[in-house]
């Protein structure tokens, strides 16, 4: 084990005045709060280390199904900001250097040269944990053949690229329909594949109830996509020149010249556990509101890697997004920097879209209210995102739950084209604020006839739950 | 004065058991709080009597631009419900009939057949006020010249596409530059015509504070409409045909061929006044929660001739907006059928757009924070509408004020292009949780590439503005 983190200046220097900040992980959440650290505090107050094991830095991952179905020509469109312009901005980022072990009690991490494979430790005064999450891979035969590929980084997505034009034959099958499968199921409409999707549940978007997830599936077919649910990937075939060539489940073979696995993340945790930080039933280490690991003075973890209070359910909950790794960044950077903020925590907001099939949640599902013993009224009402009589009033469905007696909002799904998915804010907002379905009735939301009919979706939804919610 | 009321069958029917609900208005207030009633209560226990003296009911007054513009192509489709249909929900609708006279010690309401003269008294036990709204029209030689048009009623709109059916000319002005003001220049551009707007105002869009209605006025004219600020309009020409054929100001002429006014509403409150009912300082009825004229038990009144509390500021103001008018209706209809609910004021949200430019404010400007005594800070940001690459992204200024040391969201205006009207309902509800800017950071907003960038718009201006507040 190698003492040489002096070498590369990362000993820890008694009698400077600077105390240093160690980042592990260069994307959003990590390299947000050393940005943020550096604007509380100049290099002279704090020294900022950050430690990412991949090519590229602070980059959009949401983006990368819109590079590849072509919306988003050029990768590096997808970087916000490039190593060097973090290194200008006094950031001592190093790249392809991954940290191997944390050491809480002595301070410090161990981080190896990903080429060279040599290990140096450096010391810490604060740390950061923003490892982010790994996608999860079946542990399937034929899961590792060419052709097969995850999109979680900006590599991924350039291999499927590459995969792409080399392939002739135009057969795409996605194994899940989540977030990741349907975006990535219009990628390859968009390059104009015969698109499969396969899913173990028993619709598509299972992040959705069941009922409004139909309307997804019968959109999609819609498009031209074939859509199977209910079907469990047993293993994924291979032909002559080792490449993959069908996907097999339970009772069926789909023939593919390119499989996309989405199956979803989980926290990357394992240098946390390893350090014995606390973790919680998802696999994501457990913070408090300031974002400070629970039970550490000087370690903050953020981002794909923690769990965060779902403010609606009162549990924990794993949600890997963007924005979240974002704002967890800022409030980590401010506190690591000397100053206050916090997380409060989410309810659960989503959106995402299948050509122009928009699709958004927030708050609870049928299931995740009864999980946590909360009784609700449920109803479900058919609108359009503009005037009926103004041109391209399209369809909307929107669903909304609130809790029995009191008439708390619980939570909002919406399935439309255009106008549709950004609406689903109004119901954030509302449940952050604690609303009752009641309270909404009178929200005073924009009105125009190219904008909305003179009743809002969301408010002939909550009409109709406050009607139920007094009779329950 | 005659008492034949009994020849309708109006005359108050002592001994039966059903109680009279009278309505004057047939449009959205009126006839929302009829349709309502009626839910609550059957035919045998309560007899609705509904007056309009025009010749349509329950009509999208918001709607006449798009009508006069081409996008709507029939006059009926703005009509939400005929007046056979409210009668076959036994409401005893009486069109072209005006009531002229409100006896509220009597309780009852003398009306006039329009077309015959004939009146006749009808006595109410419980009464709906809502006569609307009436345009301002100026008190100009010329304004009541062929070719001048005012847009409030179908009639007007009608009217409006005869004379641009049989006008040769193709240069417009409209005057005012309100919601309505620009919503008839995107009309009159869609026809074909030259349009120029004149407007007394520094800026278009007084309803912004004049910052943002520079880039409503730079939009427009890069439409292609010619804007005239700080113009006050003195007289209107005409030719030898008595048409008009131009708008003059203090310093200019504009030739026109056809002339729009658009310069606003005021509460229709002659009625009200005459029979000794409050009427606030913007000259609308004055209201408790429920609805109920204030100091009366059996009044209602709503719609455009009411005024409504500002959530925000603490004070009345008038608000004539057909989303309202459908509230009020909803909560005076179940009030007056024995139920309960409330109106618990507006936060002031309103959306426009001109072509593809949308425009969109709610809650106090700059100039409505510091007449009620509010001291604030002001910011304004740039973001886009997407993500920065994503295709379509397009370009928004979101400004946002806060209520000095409290930091208490006090206004949001924003505009852009496609995506910027709908996201002020974010500040909206906001505002109606009394949301501080800090709380607002934290805001768990729909996120996906093509919906919003990573920190949506209001996010940005939340978190410029609470930086501002703490430095407060």
């Amino acid at each position: 084990m190698s003492m040489s983190g002096a070498s590369r200046g990362t000993g820890r220097r008694t009698g400077s005045g600077a105390e240093r900040l160690v980042v592990i992980g260069g994307d959003a959440a990590g390299m947000s709060a050393a940005s943020q650290a550096r604007r509380m505090k100049g290099p002279d107050e704090l020294e900022i280390v950050a430690f990412e094991r991949g090519h590229f830095t602070s980059y959009s991952a949401c983006g990368i199904p819109y590079w590849v179905g072509g919306d988003v020509t050029e990768r590096d469109q997808l970087i916000a900001r490039t190593p060097e312009e973090h290194r200008a901005r006094d950031i001592d980022l190093r790249m392809r250097t991954e940290v191997t072990e944390i050491d809480v009690g002595r301070g410090r991490v161990r981080a190896r040269d990903v080429d060279s494979g040599a290990e140096s430790w450096t010391s810490y005064d604060k740390l950061v944990i923003a490892t982010g999450a790994r996608p999860i891979r079946p542990d399937l035969p034929g899961a590792d053949a060419p052709g097969v590929h995850g999109v979680q980084t900006l590599d991924d997505g350039q291999a499927l690229l590459d995969t792409l034009a080399r392939t002739r034959g135009r057969r795409a099958v996605v194994v899940g329909a989540g977030y990741i499968g349907v975006e990535m199921a219009e990628a390859l409409i968009n390059r104009g594949y015969e698109v499969t999707v396969v899913n173990r549940g028993k619709e598509p978007m299972s992040t959705l109830d069941p009922d409004m997830g139909r309307l997804v599936h019968e959109a999609m077919e819609g498009l031209g996509i074939t859509m199977v649910n209910d079907a469990e990937v047993t293993k994924l075939l291979t032909g002559d020149d080792g490449r993959v060539r069908a996907v097999v489940t339970d009772d069926a073979e789909y023939p593919a010249d390119v499989v996309v696995l989405g199956i979803g993340v989980r926290p990357e945790t394992g240098l946390a556990k390893a350090a014995g930080l606390p973790l919680g039933n998802h696999g994501g280490l457990l913070t408090d509101l300031a974002m400070r690991v629970r039970g550490q003075q000087n370690v903050w973890a953020g981002g794909d890697c923690v769990e965060v209070l779902d403010l609606v359910s009162g549990q924990e909950r794993h949600i890997a997004l963007g924005t979240h790794a974002n704002k967890h960044g800022q409030v980590i950077g401010t506190n690591a920097g000397g100053g206050y903020a916090t997380f409060p925590g989410v309810v659960g907001t989503a959106v995402s879209k299948v050509c122009d099939l928009e699709i958004a949640r927030t708050g609870l599902r049928e299931k995740d209210a009864l999980r946590v013993g909360l009784q609700f009224e449920s109803v479900t009402i058919e609108s359009t995102s503009r005037a009926g009589y103004y041109p391209d009033a399209s369809p909307m469905t929107v669903k909304m739950l609130a809790e029995r007696r009191t008439g708390r909002l619980l939570g909002v799904q919406i399935v439309g084209r255009e106008g549709a998915g950004k609406r689903v804010d109004i119901a954030a907002v509302a449940l952050t604020a604690g609303m009752t379905v009641e309270q909404m009735t009178a929200l005073d939301l924009g009105y125009a006839p190219p904008f909305s009919p003179v009743w809002d979706p969301v408010l002939v939804a909550a009409r109709k739950a406050a009607v139920k919610v007094r009779a329950s």
